[in-house]
């Protein structure tokens, strides 16, 4: 997770803070792409391991596309522990594993993993990151786009059936799309949260709920982002989408209304949670865990109290959403991309 | 506020949180009653002054009650700031006044003038307090009875068709839902807030949600809790309503429901506020400065942020309610008491 350096009062470090409070992640550093061609990473079953924590968006939207594509057989996935360790750094801890250790790896914290790699890394270790077994070493954490890549260079391995995540007549209309809902929604909540000016967390609230109002639109007379089928952007969407209730709406002051509350966000989110690959994957307590109470992301005071909100009721997300009705007529949407002779493969639900 | 007893670190007085965490209000002093016999505070027009908080539950209920009863030529008001002031004891200043200063006592704190009446005075200075200007002293700080006060020794400085807000054949009743609503919902919140346990947190939680459902059903048949016309016990669930989706919900982790989303306290907080009384006393962003950024009651972590949450959207309380149909039908209620022989008079609306 790319979006927690703090320094030891609590607060946020200085570099990833602009003058005028705003918050700005800093940017991945391993971000060769996987594909055939020289210089690329070759595409091998067995041969990577994802290293991931499932709390966080950036990490669990990995996670998803993985099992949507069944490539849990080819790509390997190793799995931290929700809160930060306790140590003087920004880390991941393998403490869901026997004796603490990654049992492929033999490392305690992905820092490990990281500084084997390149000894001056300066950088936070971040998940999600891709590491070669093989040669031991991290080769790629960009993690805008290691969706993309399991979409693309990773298709041969995909399981019969998979969903096409990332069509690609739609492929410019998806990263489009993505930037969107990468800065104003993904990036937006963390904005909020992180911001240390009234001025600059007001201007991301703003920005976060305009975008949001847009989207419900958008969703009123299609069932997904790009029309019948889940792509690659619902994905991006859904983890955000997931978190919101339970801790950007109070962790983050994210609290205009809350995601049930929206017309068709609401039904969006449930539709999504109820797709195997998306809900089987959410874990609420642990993501509470995180926000409220890890070090590094939780304020002085909620670490020192220790209390976990019991709240927000998530077997809403449960009830039924009633939007199938939504994929039999085709929206104005999918007209428009139907008659740019695009085809769909496979479906989600 | 006799509610945010804390120590120079943000936390609560030891005094006030007992061994298991769960937090204890502190007992009032000066509880004098009002009326005509020997030793109680005699009824006079233009004599006496409440000091009030209005981001206060406790002093906003004797707010409204003075506006519905029509006490405000008999009873003068002193208003504070909504944010505690910044000295090194828990206090109330009166900082919307010229100079600082309360034009009519002449004093910059609250707790000057319970300093002036018993030099002794080791308790928090609390809001709501009459104040007895002819004799220059604190003679009653019984937020629990003010309002009752107000309702029965005061009726005969009433304004005419003023509303019963405790008609004598349902004293016993009110008396005991009041005491309901205090320890389980008034004071629930704040066990929610401040508990320095998770088990304490969450006992609080689990009996206050309790409660809200409870009186949510009661509410599905009529239109205020003890029938056709608002009561005492309306006044003093309504400043917890007021309060919750702005502030309780995110800021004491009272996070099961908003509000807004209960199926019929919903449409009931927004009748009350739609009430002349109620809503025209209930400053939001003054709520939200008390419980996000005051002294003694925000968390450290706040203050130094600094940052107020910018929602939730309260446009939504003037929104139609629809419970006027509700008070047409008698409900089970409303008929048991009617056999009682009940007679009201007046209503709010």
């Amino acid at each position: 997770m790319n979006n927690e350096e703090v320094n030891k009062t609590g607060t946020l470090a200085q570099r990833e803070i602009t003058k005028d409070g705003s918050f700005n992640r800093q940017k991945n550093c391993f971000t060769t792409p996987f594909g055939n061609e020289e210089g690329q990473l070759p595409v091998e079953a067995g041969r990577y391991r994802l290293l991931c924590s499932p709390v966080c968006p950036w990490a669990h939207r990995t996670i998803i596309v993985r099992r949507l594509l069944g490539l849990e057989d080819a790509i390997s996935l190793g799995t931290t522990d929700p809160m930060r360790p306790n140590v003087d750094r920004v880390d991941w801890a393998f403490t869901l594993d026997e004796n603490n250790i990654d049992p492929v790896l033999g490392i305690k914290y992905i820092s490990e993993i990281y500084l084997e790699t390149d000894p001056n890394y300066e950088g936070r270790p971040t998940v999600p990151v891709i590491v070669d077994v093989k040669e031991r070493k991290v080769v790629n954490n960009d993690y805008f786009r290691i969706t993309n890549y399991f979409e693309t260079a990773w298709k041969p391995l995909h399981k019969e059936g998979a969903p096409d995540l990332y069509p690609e007549l739609l492929r410019e209309e998806i990263d489009a799309l993505n930037d969107v809902i990468f800065h104003d929604i993904n990036n937006g909540v963390y904005k909020c949260g992180f911001a240390r000016s009234q001025e600059a967390y007001e201007k991301a609230y703003d920005t976060l709920f305009a975008r949001l109002d847009e989207l419900d639109t958008r969703l009123a007379t299609q069932r997904f982002l790009f029309g019948d089928y889940i792509t690659d952007s619902d994905v991006r969407f859904y983890v955000t989408l997931a978190r919101f209730d339970v801790a950007y709406y109070s962790a983050f002051k994210a609290n205009r209304n809350l995601i049930q509350n929206f017309p068709n966000l609401s039904g969006y989110l449930r539709d999504l949670f109820q797709t195997p690959g998306f809900g089987d994957t959410t874990d609420f307590h642990a993501i509470k865990l995180h926000y409220y109470l890890s070090n590094h992301i939780a304020t002085d005071d909620q670490k020192t109290l220790g209390i976990l909100p019991k709240g927000p009721d998530t077997s809403i997300l449960s009830l039924p959403h009633n939007r199938e009705s939504l994929s039999e007529s085709e929206s104005k949407f999918f007209k428009q991309i139907a008659n740019k002779g695009r085809t769909f493969h496979g479906s989600c639900t």
